[in-house]
């Protein structure tokens, strides 16, 4: 693809969405604060080495089609508003943010909108496109036409944006993110207690996660719980030392199987 | 490898664990019971063609090395027991429970022990034995040599069998395999209520396991309730429609954050 990007702060976000829109042929400039510039710059030379690092918007080209907004949610109406005023052209000034309405920044730039990439970055880990929902919407037909194409280009999953849909994917992600993660935390700490390696239970996680994947995690559960062991039950709840976990143990436990309720 | 092995039940441990030995070169015969041999074998005609099933113990191999017995933990000494006095020679008995005792057939056999891989199983997917913890004892040194070969050959991780090592795990497992896979059901009911395809947040999960592998859990956590984010999480406790579903959205951040903790 040609054209001309600007893309707004190097966090998890921008690092990932710069990478790849340079892999599409595209022309990519990043602004950072000046505060955080050398050290970006370093991470760039290092990571990124072709994409261009600035921190006076002067540097900025000003025939940029796009200026995506990678910042802190509260930080991008400020940065929309001082950048709009230093890019003369009708650049389509973008967000992604999950939890604010597409049209966040009317009334701030002409031309604006939402491309807002529904998955967990960081710097650390490689970032696969693939199938990873894009939702978009901006005031400008052409401007979302070339950002369905970008999303496309890079395998992803472009999604007209519908608050609706995010919000109710913010609260199940919830559950499926930071509370699994939560569940690898507790196994951790289970183990690390007793000087047990977690990664024992490295090969048991991919393939509870290829199960969910290919079956629906519903017709995969299995375990104690939905058994109604109460035998291994009542030993786990013996073995954790801990009341909170001893609560947390038992309230999952029920919710996998509502008839242990006040049983346990 | 060279030598004979008899497997006993042709559940998802007893079919991945037939395909995997008769792949390294061992000749392998399924015992199953005669009221499940003709849905078994058809099973096995598709499956894998080159496992010879049987229902009468007389025509299992006299000179077998080992019996694997992949049975439900409750049939294991009646299995053991009922074909050690058809087996004549000293081939080793060996349960695959992960919460019986290595010894489980002393006194039953003259040569016994546990090979117990740790991992979830079932036919309908591909069985990748790297790095699966198998723990292995016998009663009988050389039967024990043979058996961290296999696993060795199986590129699993052979593991001297320990009952404390195996509880813990089997405890932490519960957090990881099972309550995990709750929170995916969770997820995938909060979107099914809303008809918001489950499959948008494959990527997600892809990308959740994969950092908690890379790094260790604790480092990788996100969310509402880590950074204390209270409007989040009381919008999203009023978007959950059930009671338990509240009640369990609200443990579990209070768990992640526990300064969070009577606050909800």
């Amino acid at each position: 693809m040609r054209g001309k990007v600007i893309l707004v702060g190097f966090g998890n976000v921008g690092y990932h969405l710069s990478l790849a829109l340079k892999e599409l042929g595209l022309q990519v400039t990043v602004m950072v604060r000046p505060q955080a510039f050398d050290s970006l710059a370093e991470q760039s030379r290092n990571h990124s080495p072709n994409i261009k690092l600035v921190c006076d918007p002067s540097n900025l080209p000003e025939d940029a089609e796009f200026v995506f907004l990678t910042v802190k949610d509260d930080q991008i109406q400020t940065a929309a508003s001082r950048l709009s005023t230093e890019i003369k052209n009708n650049a389509c000034f973008l967000h992604s943010s999950g939890i604010k309405p597409w049209n966040q920044l009317e009334g701030i730039c002409q031309n604006y909108g939402i491309f807002y990439p529904l998955n967990s970055f960081s710097k650390e880990l490689a970032f696969n496109w693939e199938g990873v929902p894009v939702f978009i919407k901006t005031s400008n037909n052409e401007s979302e036409s070339k950002l369905f194409e970008i999303a496309g280009k890079l395998e992803s999953r472009a999604v007209a944006d519908d608050p609706k849909i995010r919000e109710y994917l913010h609260l199940a992600a919830v559950f499926l993110n930071n509370f699994t993660n939560h569940m690898l935390v507790k196994a951790d700490e289970i183990l690390t207690e007793e000087n047990i390696p977690f990664d024992f239970l490295h090969p048991l996680l991919k393939t509870t996660v290829e199960k969910a994947l290919e079956s629906a995690p519903r017709n995969v559960q299995t375990g104690p719980a939905i058994r109604g062991d109460f035998q291994t039950i009542a030993r786990h709840l013996k073995m954790l030392s801990e009341f909170s976990d001893r609560k947390l143990y038992q309230l999952i436990s029920e919710s996998i199987n509502p008839q242990l309720k006040s049983k346990l």
